[in-house]
């Protein structure tokens, strides 16, 4: 009856609310924990008061879209045509769905990199095409010659996160050779680019899918304001295609939510003004530094990582239980959440690993370290 | 290639651009122009400085559905379970798209009935199934012989639209009595309920459909708040299913935005304590009939208005072209942005009708009549 049987309760969902239910410190659902920048939060109490309150055009406020546009070109020296080629979203969620809904179709197959973020799956399934995942090597490098022996004529599309969630891995510009390669064996093969991260970096910079002259045409490149201004709750996002993708993917966008959010779109474009995303990269350099060092003398195995706001440990030295059992217990006996690993795999694969997200304040960092350094 | 071939630039953003560009009065897409209640703007101000800036949880922030519920229990003496029997979402749209992508299933039917809102088709292409359009009679009642006549077991859902866009007509005691006599021959039909003008009727109150029992089971409301606190930028709405339906719908929600711009949330939550939904019709029958007598030296003959901010005008006794050209000819010569009602049916019929929304302040609706008065 369901054309979704297997979805069950988000596990963000299920261990924010177990996290709050238990009085934990929510390391789990990936979001900021400290305020917003006062310059934004003055910006949206003036505005309030301003005539922006009704519909804006249906692919976005056109003076953020300019800037976005902007900062498109500051950032990698790209340029796009703010008409043709970008959209606003209700987040990068919206994006990523609307993407898929309005490009892939019935018996398609789409390349998903496991363990992979829970959104990409369902769209697919709704179009009534193939999920066809494909598991990362065991540095969560991409296995590119996996990869290509699951593509076909029928591959649509393969969905690539840059920087990782969970793993914080990102791509290297070998990666995007062997891209290439495998697109000019299947030159069909849509890339969508989920970028939420696009800023959140380290010791490497990002390299942005849309940037690459190979895959101009064929690239969806989704990214999100919620990541990079501390603003998860205001859902607002931008999709960047080519003109001959963007148009079928505003066709759809017209009907499942026309426009955004006025008020943030209002917002974010004169933040743009004042903000400098490149400086979010230290920051988050600082809160992982400091929240491996606190760590160092745990039980737990920290991960390289090189991007994202979320650190992938390894308990294998201090339980036996399967990761889900053990993120259960770690709220419960020791009230700390974090989000098993296993749930980003389709079969599950249990490996002793779980997520932690290091994009809260010092004091909230020390008090989890303390608890999981007690184990 | 397109799954939505036929999908061009929605008139109303057709309208509202080529308003713009002539500096004409814009008459055309439904929005307000007066500015929102201060009170609103005042918590909007106010909240910005505080805690609401990360992801509500999935269906909504909680006290706002909270507050929906007792809304539904005020204003109909309906008791609804807001955890499993209502959604937040990103606008109307949204709902109604989710709703559609949730239980709509290749080669289903599902009835519109024509004039529609030109969000109802595309979900349902998009679900491989197929619209099935039924006129209304010629004065805009649901012509119920003609609706039973396309019923059959391949039917899954009914759109209906009350107060219905574009006519301003609403469904009576008896239409609902025919709703439950042809849900009787046809038990596994779901009726889908756009009620975003649910506060904005005039002589007659609403009838809500998701109050009478025989639809408990059935039926899917969706509603919005843009119409009500004059907010149509907002993009906030909700969606009342029972809760074996909601089950499917908050799955595709879970992965179409995942949640809702949480400022507004927070913002309508407080709002719904000091606002009355009961003042909005008598404020619109005052725009309408102050627009009607504007109007009544005019060439245009008026239609009945019950409900919405929109009426609908003939223009047979002053043109004989169709009615998108006598349109952009209206904006053009007469500097008055109006909707051609051929845009609402499925075969693009020509009945010389346009679509005034008359959401505006007295200056707007006195500087446009003047201007209609003089053709
Ligand atoms: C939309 S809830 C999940 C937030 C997130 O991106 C994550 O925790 O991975
Ligand atoms: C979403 S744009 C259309 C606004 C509206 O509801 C109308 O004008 O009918």
């Amino acid at each position: 009856m369901s054309k979704l049987p297997n979805v069950t309760t988000s596990i963000f969902t299920v261990m924010s609310k177990m996290a709050v239910e238990y009085n934990a410190i929510n390391l789990s659902q990936g979001f900021p924990n400290f305020p917003v920048d006062e310059r934004l939060t003055d910006i949206v109490s003036r505005l309030a008061k301003e005539n922006v309150h009704q519909y804006t055009p249906m692919a976005g406020y056109p003076p953020l879209m300019n800037k976005i546009a902007q900062l498109t070109k500051s950032s990698y020296n790209r340029t796009i045509n703010p008409e043709s080629e970008l959209l606003v979203t209700a987040g990068a969620t919206q994006g990523i769905f609307t993407t898929i809904l309005a490009l892939v179709k019935e018996n398609d197959e789409v390349i998903i990199l496991d363990p992979s973020y829970d959104s990409y799956e369902s769209p697919v399934l709704l179009c009534k095409a193939k999920p066809v995942r494909v598991a990362l090597n065991d540095d969560y490098t991409p296995n590119w010659e996996r990869i290509e022996k699951e593509c076909s004529a029928k591959t649509r599309m393969m969905i690539i996160n840059n920087p990782h969630n969970p793993t914080g891995k990102i791509l290297t510009e070998n990666d995007f050779v062997q891209v290439k390669s495998l697109l000019e064996k299947y030159p069909d093969i849509i890339i969508l680019s989920d970028e939420v991260y696009e800023y959140i970096t380290f010791e490497e910079k990002h390299i942005s899918a849309h940037t690459k002259d190979f895959l101009l045409d064929r690239c969806v490149m989704v990214s999100s304001f919620g990541k990079s201004f501390h603003i998860t709750g205001w859902k607002l996002g931008y999709t960047i295609a080519p003109e001959h993708l963007m148009k079928e993917i505003k066709k759809v966008h017209q009907f499942l939510v026309f426009s955004v959010n006025s008020i943030s779109q209002f917002a974010i474009s004169e933040y743009l003004d004042v903000v400098d995303v490149n400086l979010l990269g230290k920051f988050y350099q600082e809160k992982r530094d400091y929240f491996q060092k606190l760590l160092q003398n745990s039980r737990f195995e920290l991960k390289p990582c090189e991007g994202t706001y979320f650190q992938v440990a390894s308990y294998a030295n201090i339980s036996n239980e399967d990761d889900v059992t053990f993120c259960k217990n770690l709220i419960i006996d020791h009230g700390v959440a974090a989000i098993p690993i296993s749930t980003f795999y389709s079969d599950h694969k249990d490996q002793k690993l779980i997520r932690f997200c290091f994009a809260k304040d010092d004091f909230t960092l020390e008090s989890a370290a303390k608890k999981l350094c007690d184990i």
